[in-house]
């Protein structure tokens, strides 16, 4: 049990979901959470300010220790519990350089789906330009191709650094999870498709599952036509 | 000797510049290497494009495996040669958390910069807004203030994760010698001039100082007023 650990978290947010599936894979049951809310701007109260002057979800700690960004936390929690639960950092050389090249390029894959689909969040309505959503829409598309291609290349009915589940699933899944919630055709990325119908009955992604995707499971249909 | 590893890099890029940190930290001198210029597009050339499907800078292989972004080719260097060199990722608890947590609040530090200095390589003609540009200058203050308050309450002469030197500082001093270097007031951040004036005559740091930072020593002045 972590009852000396407190996740304050939002629903749906790849960030908050990647601590949360880390912490289901390390064992890491019967934290304290409190579900925030986005839309009523809870990420910047004063209960998550005092722990994270970002005002950013998730906010994570660890009796005094706190960390909060996601990379960070799920580090942190390996490193600490080595030897609870599934291992998530691979021994052999090869899977763990993939391992952590795929986790980091989870970055860029993040921010290109985020520029898509938050376009009219992040940018102010005068400074918004139908050219920029375009670039934006296509440069997701090629990071799209790359992702089908390197688990075109690892084969059928694998994790992203090899046969083990670690830190780049961990990082990665909830990106492709919010590429299919928002439409994505898995006709026309089959390999994207078939990774997401194999983790997504794994038990630590089943337990941390957004519950507002479980109250609504219609999601949106933006991304369509990528 | 690392005549089995090759650095294909570009001078005054923060990311190339803390794969070549760390691999002095390793006592990895010696790699294969070769300075690409980034002015001629040499990045986006076949001899990239053959190692690292993105064409950016760093693109670093050890026989085999390739390892290209720069966070992961530091954790996999780190990893791969633990007992040579410095230790970069430090024992203790609580100083390891605190390196995971600004290693990682690092990447949003050197967008804020990016967005800054470079506003009008990443954002085409047609699609400028000063208000855009204020709204960057503002966030990157917002963020440098941040910093400050960190090193303020590690106290003088200290690393960005405790007394001593680590990942954090590989992944956060390029980011910090850019600002310096586009202008920034050492008298206006007074923590971050010391943390700079300290980590520069490090020998790692030293030694893989830009190249033509050091043939044109006089930077630009794009961060005055910040």
């Amino acid at each position: 049990m972590a009852q000396d650990m407190t996740l304050l978290w939002g629903s749906g947010s790849p960030p908050c979901w990647r601590v949360m599936i880390a912490l289901e894979e390390k064992d890491l049951q019967g934290y304290n959470q409190k579900l925030l809310s986005f839309e009523k701007n809870e990420h910047k109260s004063q209960e998550v300010l005092d722990l994270n002057p970002r005002g950013q979800l998730p906010t994570f700690k660890h009796g005094d220790i706190i960390v909060n960004e996601s990379y960070a936390a799920c580090f942190y929690l390996e490193s600490q519990f080595k030897s609870q639960g599934n291992k998530l950092i691979p021994d052999s050389q090869t899977e763990q350089a993939l391992m952590y090249q795929r986790m980091f390029e989870g970055s860029t894959f993040y921010d290109k789906l985020n520029t898509v689909i938050y376009y009219e969040w992040y940018v102010p309505e005068g400074e918004r330009h139908d050219s920029a959503l375009t670039r934006n829409k296509e440069a997701l598309t090629t990071e799209l191709k790359l992702w089908e291609g390197y688990l075109q290349k690892l084969g059928s009915n694998t994790c992203l650094a090899g046969p083990t589940f670690s830190l780049a699933d961990v990082i990665v899944f909830p990106t492709v999870a919010t590429l299919f919630r928002f439409g994505m055709s898995a006709e026309r990325y089959p390999n994207l498709g078939a990774y997401y119908a194999l983790l997504k009955e794994r038990p630590s992604i089943k337990a941390s599952w957004p519950p507002h995707w479980l109250e609504n499971p219609k999601g949106q249909d933006t991304l369509k036509d990528i």
